[in-house]
């Protein structure tokens, strides 16, 4: 099973809209005979691909997949008959599927009178697939905050200044994360601050990330901006009451989107960002702040996951890597799991999930 | 050398002012026979300690020590003599001794003959002396700066909660330190906000540090205050123009030091507190805070360590670990090195060290 979510992860930034899923065929034996994992959506499942690597040496042996097999017809048959029919003896799997219309191929295993068994290795292949699962049980894409602070918790100087806080190999990092995220999104006052530009930089075969800005006035994605090159697509997501002259000079460049306002907030309504974006097939949000938007995400609690990069620095000065969460006391402040803390050349990489479970939109 | 170092850890809290030094005796065929390290100013020194233990088995032997053997008749006699008188045929030692009364050692051994090396792992006996070693090169107690704070810095909360930000193992973690320093200061701020009571709690044997608050105004610690207790001494720091009567009702519970206040700043002169400090044998300051002593401290460069607990939580709200450190721009921010990266309960600890060179007070 371990190979498996091994060989899932390679789907990552390329599988979704649909699950990343790996699979590894045992002969009757006990060796393993074949291996798959699940590429593309319209491309063959991990399952099928296993299989045919296997070929009959399939017959008798043990399928082990990281999710559920599906039971329905989409663009690829069921892999549940495709078991059936290649005579696998037993199927381990570790998560269930969430998805109504894909789940059921456990039932349809068992009623053929296949060894079925599930759960093992499950918070692994859970982890490797937290996008989609997440988007499945709360109609609503995985969202992820990255930012990158100095060890007082500063996301820029007081003059402004916020590039090269961190190191080269922690910016590479960065361009990881976008690769593997359907959609990356920054708030107006980074967009108006750093122009940045968003898009995955230097990772070969990288499928490039919906580019997307909360502006809510139309007023900081200006002509000409970074994030308004061919590079990848973008997404300029602003007020349902902005005139179209504000962003028609945008319109060549991006998609715009028109959203209600925060009720009674500052901004755009969250949830209604995010359904738009999950509409648009994202699973997997790259939140990159600033502190305001990733603020108002946390008070909306659709912040699934944190990734923090912290510099080995000190300025003491600047604004904080979050702001206006609407939390005032020690006792009411979000925490935190700490999953996994690493070094990155000269910085350290922190990440965290939500122990409280994160809301439906 | 490793076993050396780990015995002279055993000194810190205790040995000080003295340095912390281990020593192992092999003899003659290479086989340790003895073992010794330093624990109190006044006690044996660990070359002493192992040499008693080897007995004549040191004779044509190695001797393995942390620090330069010493060359002076302090309370105890000079080790160098006492390592010729015993036969040792090799001196290996890791770090020169900077001490200009002690130092010379190295030449009076090989004048005897002896066999003379140095350097051996000597960055991990530089580290576990390195509270002696600055204090002996700048000529002022080696500074230690500890926060606690959430992932977004924040060190107390908007309505000035700052309890409980980490776990109780972080806390525990904080009560060994404080034994092994030779004094613990906090800001008035501090001592106003969370009437603090700074001595090293359960921990067995330990020796209490020396609680310091610098109050330039004597506002903030007032009779009552739960550093005034007897569980340690007590050191209040004031400004030179604060009348008798003000610091009179504190004069029973702690010592008062009148200081000259900084030049065109605000509160105490730094150098001139650590210089008070260091003529009160004080050698290592774990500084704990606030922010706004700690932007001092950092300003005048007189931070040599900094240990953060980061606490998987986010608030969005409240003070920053630290201000007023006078760098308004990245390309100014101190840069550190990470030197220890750890969990501690669901806690991480970061342990790094400025990579430019503090400064003399
Ligand atoms: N080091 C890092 O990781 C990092 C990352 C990003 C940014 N930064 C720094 O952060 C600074 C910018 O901070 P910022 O907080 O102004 O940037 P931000 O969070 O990117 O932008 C905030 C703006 O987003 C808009 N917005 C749209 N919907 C919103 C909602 N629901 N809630 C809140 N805001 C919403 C609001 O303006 P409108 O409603 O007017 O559009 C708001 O002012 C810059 O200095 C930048 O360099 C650092
Ligand atoms: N989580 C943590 O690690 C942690 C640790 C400590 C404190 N805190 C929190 O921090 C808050 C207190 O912050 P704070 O910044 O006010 O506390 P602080 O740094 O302890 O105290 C600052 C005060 O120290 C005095 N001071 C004396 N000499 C100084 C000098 N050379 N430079 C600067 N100040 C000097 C100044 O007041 P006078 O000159 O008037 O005396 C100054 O206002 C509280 O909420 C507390 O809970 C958190």
């Amino acid at each position: 099973m371990r190979r498996a979510v091994a060989l899932a992860a390679r789907g990552l930034g390329t599988a979704s809209p649909n699950p990343v899923v790996g699979c590894v065929v045992l002969d009757a034996t006990g060796a393993p005979v074949g291996e798959g994992w699940h590429r593309a959506a319209g491309g063959p499942h991990a399952e099928a691909h296993a299989l045919a690597e296997a070929g009959p040496a399939a017959r008798g042996g043990t399928a082990v997949v990281t999710l559920e097999p599906c039971a329905h017809t989409g663009r690829t048959g069921p892999c549940a008959r495709a078991l059936i029919a290649a005579g696998i003896a037993r199927v381990v799997y570790a998560v269930p599927d969430p998805d109504p219309t894909a789940s059921g191929g456990a039932a349809v295993l068992a009623a053929a009178g296949i060894d079925v068994a599930a759960g093992l290795l499950a918070d692994e292949a859970e982890a490797v697939n937290a996008a989609w699962l997440t988007a499945v049980r709360l109609g609503r894409p995985h969202v992820r905050w990255k930012y990158a602070a100095t060890l007082d918790g500063r996301v820029a100087a007081a003059d402004g200044t916020s590039r090269w806080i961190t190191s080269p190999e922690a910016r590479a990092d960065v361009h990881l994360l976008r690769a593997r995220a359907d959609a990356v999104l920054v708030g107006s006052g980074t967009a108006h601050a750093d122009d940045p530009h968003l898009a995955a930089r230097d990772i070969p075969g990288a499928r490039q990330p919906l580019r997307v800005v909360a502006d809510t006035e139309a007023a900081a994605v200006k002509p000409g901006a970074r994030v308004l090159d061919g590079a990848a697509p973008t997404l300029i997501a602003v007020a349902d009451d902005i005139p179209p002259e504000r962003t028609d000079p945008l319109a060549p460049h991006a998609e715009i989107v028109r959203l209600p306002r925060a009720p009674g907030g500052r901004g755009l309504d969250i949830p209604a960002l995010l359904a738009a974006l999950h509409a648009r097939d994202v699973r997997s949000v790259l939140l990159e702040g600033g502190p305001t938007l990733a603020g108002a995400f946390v008070a909306a609690h659709a912040v699934d996951e944190v990734i923090g990069y912290l510099a080995p620095a000190l300025i003491g000065e600047g604004p904080a890597a979050l702001t206006g969460a609407g939390i005032t006391t020690i006792a009411s402040a979000l925490r935190l799991r700490v999953t996994e803390l690493t070094r990155v050349g000269p910085d350290v990489r922190l990440t965290a999930v939500p122990t409280t479970v994160p809301q439906e939109s």
